[in-house]
């Protein structure tokens, strides 16, 4: 340990930074604290960091929660100078330099926590546009819950299908809505249509799951808005290959669970009869972004993103840094927003540690974030993506194949990757999906998959 | 398809077989009627059979529930003379031939199933011997979701620990206690022992977990009762070994939040400070069985279990058959009752089937069930087992790669084999664990996990 005083501050105790989230900001800015005289604490609701690129492929059974989550605690087994605390942040006081936290397991009492450096990467949710009460019916695609709630509701369907003789009635059940067009919906719509098509094949009697729809609902004119004008094109010809019915130029203006009204510019309105919906339009930023705006008297865009500094600091707040899907910030290159994406949130996890370690090392202290943009991937099924790296554009297998390595090289923790692996390849060979349980209660009477309360569950156990 | 009556009745069609239950019993029934020229329909409330031997690791993190669990369809892909509808009995009509299903997803109206041939084999439940109010305090390990709850209650506690600062408070946190010392119970203290003194060892920082107390209650006065007197001395050995207390001549007399209390034979009784238990004791048959035995008029044994004949049929109806942990019957040999494991029930729904098929093909008709007992095997820990095949009897090392060997044959679908085998060999070398996520809705206020009925979940989304 050389220069004892390094890290230190007056009163001999070392730095303290706070790190409030787990996902890929608060992770990347956590790690790039190894081997600093610092103390972190990283706090977050759950106990796990969750791979998001991923989670569709949980939602539609092809892999596990397991395989794209690792534990926190895991993660930072060996790298000592990092605490992860579970608990969610209820108050910032920027004067005193603490954070407030609300406990769960069984712990009464809230914890304080003191900081030097204050990192806050709590992430985005989605945006219902005013609509909450559409959340029942078209549930988000966000966490590991929701992932297992839409694989339910998936799998179902095909259940209720089997079970429906009249089929103007199954026509509905075999219908699936999902709201907007992002890399998030192209996936979950490729998924489908893939299970229907090819999972499931041979798996049902009664009907052939061949009438299955996908319709993928999306307001601007093109899918995958934010990608280049090639990529776009390439996306909806291997989108409608795959048998969804790309419906752009159209927004969402009712939602009930029997049906979906989206309205065209032109003011028609179209209601299509479908009794499965999920929605992956609009995102704003955790509420805690709110709390911490507040608090500095910081501004707040249209998605409730803190407008930071170039430094990713809060005005007048030099050590609190507000990173990923909560900060807004332009990017000086080519004076359009940064985006919401992984690659953004960890960047700017690395470049908050950076400054904070700068400062207490010496050196230069780095003053403005410059984002890397090593281009744009997004997956359509099997061996049809999208890829932009550079001044390259490609489709189809090249483009799956780029998106495999990338996505295996920053799954967290070995033994996943191994595993997603084993998974993929069988995915791949058997067109089969090693996860299709339907869990969670399920009981005929209480149909606690259609209400927004879970049921009372007095009595799990039962027969089968 | 030789001899076109061969399996048809008067009216032209096919003989129609219901069985009711995806466990064992139920799936390797259906699997015997594999070329049959039957209609056989599976029901069963749950879209997956699910291998329960392994729960445990479930309920320990070290394997994610997909891979001990294999939906039904896809088992029954092939076999084109199943279908398998998701349902639940709530009626069987002995008369009419028909059972009455009530069923979910949507569905509103029950469902009618008519029946030649009825084979019921819905298992059994745990019993908490009138206390049912003690399942909130102590879950059973019977599902998927009782599972997820236990790993979920384990780590929590584990996290409440690193947040308690005073070791007094800490100590009831780091208390676990299992009560039943059949073979689920000794899985899961020898896992939670492992959990505390490997996989956990390096995750804390303001606690030891070699702090953690694992105490196996047990009525009878060895663990594994049942087991030869050679095994449960080699079991009891082991646990200790593992730091595992074995509390035998000990009854269950009261429950709490915090505590466990028992009574010894001479009638002295203790509290034990522990926040989290877990059921592992008492069987009884599903309900089911009471609806079955009701209507034939048959007697039930005291755990439920009907009293059928010795083809495993019920008196009187000689086309209704009750198999596996529902069904109570002697093995004339031995004189005692069959014992409620996989083994019986895989066996008999071989034989109900083989009954079936010899009525409609003509043949000699099996008349008695006899049980081939292949042994026992019960693991404790890494490279901790016993093992009674023939007249071997084994403990250590060897007894668990019996262990692991016939657990991974019978384990349904070849994926799952893969991936569990690759999760184990990880385990082994690394003691770590890779399904250690702590999921369900996690808020600081609401603790669902300590009430009965899981909270109103009208906002998931939030930060981290």
């Amino acid at each position: 340990m050389s220069g004892g005083t390094v890290g230190q501050n007056g009163a001999g105790r070392r730095h303290r930074v706070v790190i409030v989230g787990g996902g890929f900001g608060g992770l990347y800015a956590a790690r790039a604290f190894r081997g600093a005289e610092v103390d972190v604490t990283l706090v977050d609701r759950r106990n796990f960091h969750l791979f998001q690129p991923l989670l569709y492929q949980v939602a539609t059974g092809a892999l596990a929660p397991g395989e794209i989550a690792q534990p926190l605690r895991a993660v930072f087994r060996k790298q000592r100078n990092v605490r992860v605390v579970l608990g969610e942040v209820r108050e910032v006081d920027l004067v005193g330099g603490r954070v407030r936290l609300a406990r769960g397991a069984g712990q009464d009492e809230d914890l304080a926590l003191p900081y030097d450096s204050l990192i806050v990467a709590a992430g985005a949710r989605y945006s219902y546009f005013g609509h909450d009460e559409w959340q029942r019916q078209a549930p988000p695609l966000k966490t590991i819950e929701d992932a297992l709630e839409l694989r339910r509701r998936i799998l179902l369907a095909f259940e209720a299908a089997e079970a429906e003789p009249d089929a103007s009635l199954r026509a509905p059940w075999l219908t699936f809505v999902i709201v907007g067009a992002g890399p998030t919906g192209v996936e979950m719509a490729g998924q489908i249509a893939e299970i229907a098509r090819d999972t499931m094949r041979h798996d049902f009697r009664a009907f052939d799951p061949a009438e299955t729809r996908v319709l993928l609902v999306e307001a601007a004119d093109h899918p995958l808005p934010g990608f280049p004008p090639k990529l776009q094109a390439m996306a909806a010809k291997q989108l409608t290959e795959l048998g969804v019915s790309v419906l752009t130029g159209r927004t969402v203006v009712d939602l009930d669970e029997a049906s979906v009204a989206v309205r065209l510019a032109d003011g028609h309105e179209e209601r299509i009869a479908a009794r499965t919906a999920m929605w992956a339009a609009g995102v704003a930023a955790a509420p805690l972004a709110g709390i911490l705006a507040a608090a500095a008297g910081a501004e707040r865009d249209r998605g409730g993103r803190i407008r930071v500094l170039p430094d990713l600091t809060l005005p007048g707040h030099p050590e609190v840094f507000a990173i990923g899907d909560m900060a807004a910030l332009e990017d000086p290159e080519t004076g359009s927003q940064l985006p919401g994406v992984a690659p953004v949130a960890m960047q700017q996890g690395g470049f908050a540690a950076s400054v904070v370690r700068a400062r207490l090392g010496g050196g230069a202290i780095p003053t403005a974030f410059r984002y890397h943009d090593k281009g744009s991937l997004a997956t359509v099924g099997r061996a049809r993506a999208v890829a932009q790296i550079g001044g390259l554009r490609v489709g189809g297998a090249v483009a799956w194949l780029i998106w495999l390595v990338v996505h295996l090289a920053y799954l967290i923790g070995f033994q996943n990757r191994l595993l997603v692996m084993v998974r993929w390849i069988f995915s791949y060979l058997t067109r089969g999906r090693g996860a299709r349980l339907i869990t969670g209660d399920w009981t005929a009477e209480d149909e606690a998959w259609k209400a927004s309360a879970p049921s009372a569950s007095g009595d799990r156990l039962g027969e089968g």
